[in-house]
């Protein structure tokens, strides 16, 4: 038996979270709320699952959530798109990236993809018989650096996977990034997968600045979103994506194969409960503001140096200061096991990771107690 | 950009399922249940959702959930299996049969399926870069006709694609025929997904023969199941696939960037139901075999012709006495839109269909006044 892909282990997300189950440790390394949903949303659920909701959903997704879908593009972003042929639901944002990528990567491609990044990307390529290639973002700054990205183009290249607000650093991509990226690929055959799913986690007054606002892109594009993160209920595994029909034709053709559709109850709570409750989507950059300045006020006195994140749950922290010795991967358990606080190293988001880079992620989307309790234990190193 | 799928249009169920909403016909076409499941499964639900398990679950799935289903599989075929290294859950039975195609097939490799078959299997196995080999069953019986499956072998044979209960015709593979493969597989590198997601519904006292109870098949199986079929719930899309370690090892690599894990709320309530409620397997064979025999005994008076399904919610008919002159696919639309009833052409699940077939599928997983009034159509043709 050959492995498809011979160098993936656990992820660690898993290895973490199991870790800090063991330990007892508060779990700041997988990215998910430890709070729950809103309250109408769940209500919404229990009551479409009484009313007989449950069975198959359309393969393209609930018309209903399709449609809450394209108004909120085009409240928040001013683009018009079809919620009949553009819009997609998969049962996650994860699997709309892998169809995505299916859909897009045939064998001898190449995709790029910026380190460091989400770990599904390079065996989602890798699984299409693809190959990534990887170009480190900026040291620091985690902004795109465009003589690498030139230098990593090629005649292969198919595909650019682009992260904004990016996991694990928050980093936004601006539109005058969009525009240089729009112009660097015009006259070459490369297609778009924008991960924005922490598309409504943008603080300090920023905008997101999405690829469904930018024409040029867009017209190459498949944009993924998630539920779970907006909505606080990660384990509802609810995602989408938009494309331009053509695309989001291609995309269906593999999605309706991968799961043919997205749980049924689900799609109807989430169209309700988007229709229902608007205003959720603008409170929530000020609720996990709050949470990130309330983390990052605590851990202000500790040993770990930061600049506040400017999007997502996480907050990226250098332990330079206290613990130089350990790579991050070290650290990560060390701080886990000895301190009772579990995160996520940096360096396994990235395929040469810079061994001086001494970084690990935490995820501020944790009650106060919870982040107070671990704000304690870490200052106290 | 070139399609990965270029043969691939919408799906029959789409496509039969949108033409009876359309016209108004009962839909006997996609297979699924018009009547709900269990009420104390949706109330599990219902609970688990209020109670907070709302976010990632184990990327595996939840440890109850397997053991239950590592309980259910030694109780009903004599396996003992590691609900930790042998068990995985999947957003659907679908995906599990994707991730176990992508987990073996390499650029290359064959995989045999047998004609009629369900019609993810072959895009899968095109995606992951292999080419699928088309074995028809025998005419009539849709037994395993063993001179061709001789002939179909090859070098490069890497998988055969078992269904039992099959879908569309509910025949069912033997023990003996069991028996037969793993004789003819012995010596080669040959795996085996087995597709048993309608493994309960079998009919006048037969028993399920399945890989699991088989173990020198199952030492090389991926074997696939649904919660969605068993407990009435297609839109829950949940499934699980069950192979030996290593095998679950490789799968898993593919799941975990394939979609990551399942609902979590929705594994909380099936394993709750299982532990709550074991007899609702022992129950489902007569369930639906009155149903199978209410619809059938109301056709009997009809100019459609066929046997009685020994497994699965399909029933074949045979409508060369009523319009020989259409072909499947036309005479599954002229049923829908002319006589109010939609139905599955079965030449659609095969690569050559035999032109002179003329079957159509009829769905009878219905309320009993659905398939009154369904009959009640028929009859009248
Ligand atoms: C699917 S588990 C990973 C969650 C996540 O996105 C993260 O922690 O980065
Ligand atoms: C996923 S839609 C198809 C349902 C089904 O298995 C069938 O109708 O054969």
């Amino acid at each position: 038996f050959t492995s498809k892909l011979p160098a993936v282990g656990t992820t660690i997300f898993t290895t973490m979270s199991q870790l800090a189950a063991q330990t007892g440790a508060i779990n700041l390394s997988q990215g998910f709320p430890d709070f729950d949903g809103p309250e109408a949303l769940r209500e919404a659920l229990a009551r479409h699952v009484a009313a007989g909701h449950n069975q198959y959903a359309p393969m393209t997704g609930l018309p209903a959530l399709r449609e809450q879908i394209a108004l909120k593009i085009e409240r928040l972003y001013g683009r018009k798109v079809s919620a009949d042929s553009e819009v997609t639901v998969t049962p996650g944002a994860t699997q709309a990236i892998f169809c995505a990528i299916q859909a897009l990567i045939h064998p001898g491609d190449e995709a790029i993809v910026f380190d460091p990044c989400y770990d599904s990307y390079d065996p989602s390529v890798t699984l299409a018989g693809g190959h990534c290639v990887h170009v480190p973002l900026a040291a620091g700054n985690f902004a795109i650096d465009w003589q690498r990205l030139e230098a990593a183009l090629s005649p292969r290249t198919r595909l650019i996977i682009l992260n904004t607000p990016h996991n694990p650093s928050g980093a936004l991509i601006g539109r005058d990034e969009l525009d240089r990226l729009a112009a660097l690929i015009r006259d070459r055959d490369i297609h778009i997968v924008s991960d924005e799913v922490y598309e409504h986690l943008v603080f300090d007054g920023r905008q997101h600045a999405s690829v469904l606002a930018h024409d040029e892109l867009y017209a190459r594009a498949f944009v993924v979103s998630s539920f779970g993160k907006t909505y606080h209920v990660t384990g509802w595994k609810t995602g989408y994506v938009v494309a331009p029909p053509a695309l989001s034709a291609e995309l269906r053709k593999v999605h309706q194969y991968v799961s043919f559709c997205g749980v049924t109850p689900l799609q109807y709570a989430l169209a309700d409960f988007m229709a229902a409750c608007p205003e959720h989507l603008a409170e929530l950059p000020a609720f996990y503001q709050a949470k990130r300045d309330l983390f990052c006020d605590l851990l202000a006195g500790s040993r770990f140096t930061f600049t506040r994140t400017p999007g997502t749950y996480f907050q990226l922290a250098d332990y330079s200061a206290i613990r130089p010795d350990l790579d991050d991967v070290a650290m990560a358990q060390w701080l886990t096991r000895e301190h009772g606080v579990a995160a996520i190293p940096v360096s396994v988001f990235s395929e040469r990771p810079d061994p001086a880079q001494r970084l690990v992620r935490f995820c501020f989307a944790k009650r106060e107690d919870t982040l107070r309790q671990a704000a304690e234990k870490l200052s106290a190193i």
